[in-house]
């Protein structure tokens, strides 16, 4: 006999996942089915739309669903900080992600965690769902395995989109460019130290070196030192990053690494950044502490020793730096124009957009609220503008 | 660029498919996310119930929708009249059995349509996903593969329950308890005869054969004829029903099969139940003609040579013997219970359940309308209270 569960405490957390079994339903669009509307939606009258796609699939857009539908996936390898716990523990977090794509973007979106672990088997995965959806939000995949699945997976005729990666990378290059400002440091000039070399660390260093003016050097730095070429036990991510990377050589610590550098950016876990690399830094350090819910050091320690602009993951500290700013744009900007890729210059033009929108950043301000009015139409407008082919 | 679907006429049909695209969309339950409730839905608060999960993975059932919502899942393969029409084309159909079991069971559903139609591969896709749903509903999936499917999942700790198979059985079978009471003679005396072999045709036979208080004598009719022991040509689930059906060992054609049978069922096409045929059966013949849109004989046709009760899955004639009736409270038990499977005895209950809710038979009702208030409660209820073990 099934026991219901007992919240004993009063966790506002648990409560808010508990009161109606978790936080997102399914409704009906056109109202209450009756005598005359249950044979236009169901048996007869729903021979005729299936008719028609089964004419032209692509009309599965018009006519169904799919087309202002996203899935967020997930194999709970990679949770928050909370590590491999599995598909059904990770609901949470996927239902929740698909809540903020529909509040802040407009568009439906369903989690699904899955019971498989396997890349071969994901990325299987992924394809067989894909008629169902206008576009995948992969979540929460552990590195370096998520770089392998999202790359196998842009063929499949619809965008798919690990938001861990590009999401973040996104919204950090939009604040460092306006933190450059603040700084008076020109954007390309910057000296860049990203520590921490999973989903997130890669993907923002990627980008910040790729992206259209990118930054001037950029050091990226795992648990065992930075990423040089040569070093033994990189993966074949890392070692290829190597080679477009740390033009310095610089073979050490994340404390050599970030001497006389702008900017550091840390994707990694509480205590990476210390007070000592920030004073070894340039002139106004810029000081991204991303870590979520601890930052890699928190920002009165940081300003306490001279950083001039710092930012984290966190809403109750200035400078939230949050996917949310680019991932539910991005997604309305799939439904609109039924992409079937999501492009590195649609990504820029989403960085660039999300930085415009702070027209006069400040050390407190280089980033816009997530609640800003018309933040995600405004992204959506300019991956729309970007050039692109072969839309649905 | 993408080009928007014109619909030219006025078809209400398709009308009422583009007017949202599609039918179902999802919405937050605890209302619009603010400063004080994304912290809870969202990071940081989401980890307390994702952490809670990791401990015990059944409390996804009372922290997220696992625990009331079920997916419709299909190939594709076997659509309505329509065929092999594939996954796009399939989805309006499964958009629709989910707005179905919302709006009549109050259970949320989500359809997902797969581009395979390897039975093996389905199954797996089915096990990948299962963590994220109360039950899987198979739908549309092509005999014979369809019973291999369904078998394979009974293991996976939620209920899959296939029902072109099931819900028509279950909903047969209340019709014909209350069809024989019309013509006054003992359900368990009745000689039927099934027309059409497949998912629904298969099921029908053996739920009536095998279900507590069995049918007298029962045989199953495919394309090449009556399916008996030794024919040639006969899958392995067709086999081993001859072996306990037609125990008059009657080799031929349908016509020959209802000579003197008190109940004809047509689950195959238009044409395959005659006049003729009719007036070769017993006395005050039970005609059910379930083939949609057009039955397999039209009901004035088939009173016009002496049929007595006459039922169709038409809604614009009496007594449409319609799966609606059967899935929605079947699911509702589902998530009550948090069943893992659905036995042959819940599904008797359920059948029974649907049979009494019209206590007083008569040839033109012999079962309830879809529209009866609490007929979900009344099938949930039932199955509730039949004893079964292994809740989750």
């Amino acid at each position: 006999m099934y026991t219901p569960f007992v919240n004993n405490n009063t966790n506002p957390a648990l409560l808010y996942h508990q009161t109606h079994q978790g936080k997102l339903g399914v409704v009906s669009l056109n109202g209450h089915l009756t005598k005359d509307t249950l044979p236009l939606a169901y048996t007869p009258g729903v021979a005729d739309p299936s008719r028609e796609i089964a004419t032209d699939k692509k009309l599965a857009y018009d006519l169904t669903l799919k087309g202002r539908t996203i899935a967020v996936i997930s194999d709970g390898s990679a949770v928050l900080g909370l590590g491999n716990i599995g598909a059904e523990a990770a609901l949470p977090v996927m239902e929740g992600k698909a809540l903020l794509i529909k509040q802040f973007g407009g568009v439906d979106a369903f989690p699904l965690v899955i019971d498989t672990q396997d890349p071969d088997e994901i990325i299987k995965f992924v394809r067989q769902v894909a008629p169902t959806f206008a576009g995948v939000n992969l979540e929460d995949i552990a590195a370096p395995k998520c770089f392998y699945i999202e790359t196998a997976l842009q063929d499949i005729g619809i965008p798919v989109f690990h938001d861990d990666q590009h999401g973040t990378a996104i919204v950090v290059r939009a604040a460092l460019i306006n933190a450059a400002k603040v700084v008076n440091k020109p954007y390309s000039s910057l000296k860049v130290v990203v520590i921490g070399a999973g989903a997130a660390g890669l993907s923002v260093a990627k980008f910040l070196l790729h992206s259209s003016g990118p930054v001037s050097d950029i050091i990226l730095v795992d648990s065992q030192g930075t990423i040089v070429s040569g070093r033994s036990n990189l993966n074949t991510f890392k070692e290829s990053f190597a080679e477009i990377s740390n033009r310095r050589n610089i073979d050490g610590s994340a404390a050599d690494a970030v001497v006389d550098a702008d900017v550091v950016i840390g994707v990694s876990r509480p205590g990476t950044i210390t007070s000592e690399m920030v004073v070894s830094m340039s002139h106004n350090p810029i000081v991204f502490a991303l870590a979520n819910p601890t930052p890699e050091i928190m920002p009165d320690e940081a300003y306490a020793v001279g950083a001039k602009v710092v930012a984290t993951g966190r809403s109750d500290f200035p400078n939230q730096i949050n996917n949310v700013l680019a991932f539910p744009g991005i997604f309305k900007a799939v439904v609109a124009h039924k992409l079937t890729v999501i492009t590195d210059e649609m990504k820029i033009a989403a960085s660039n957009a999300i930085a415009g929108l702070v027209p006069n950043p400040t050390e407190s301000e280089i980033i816009p609220s997530v609640f800003l009015p018309n933040l995600a139409e405004e992204v959506s407008r300019v991956v729309c503008t970007t050039p692109h082919v072969g839309d649905n």
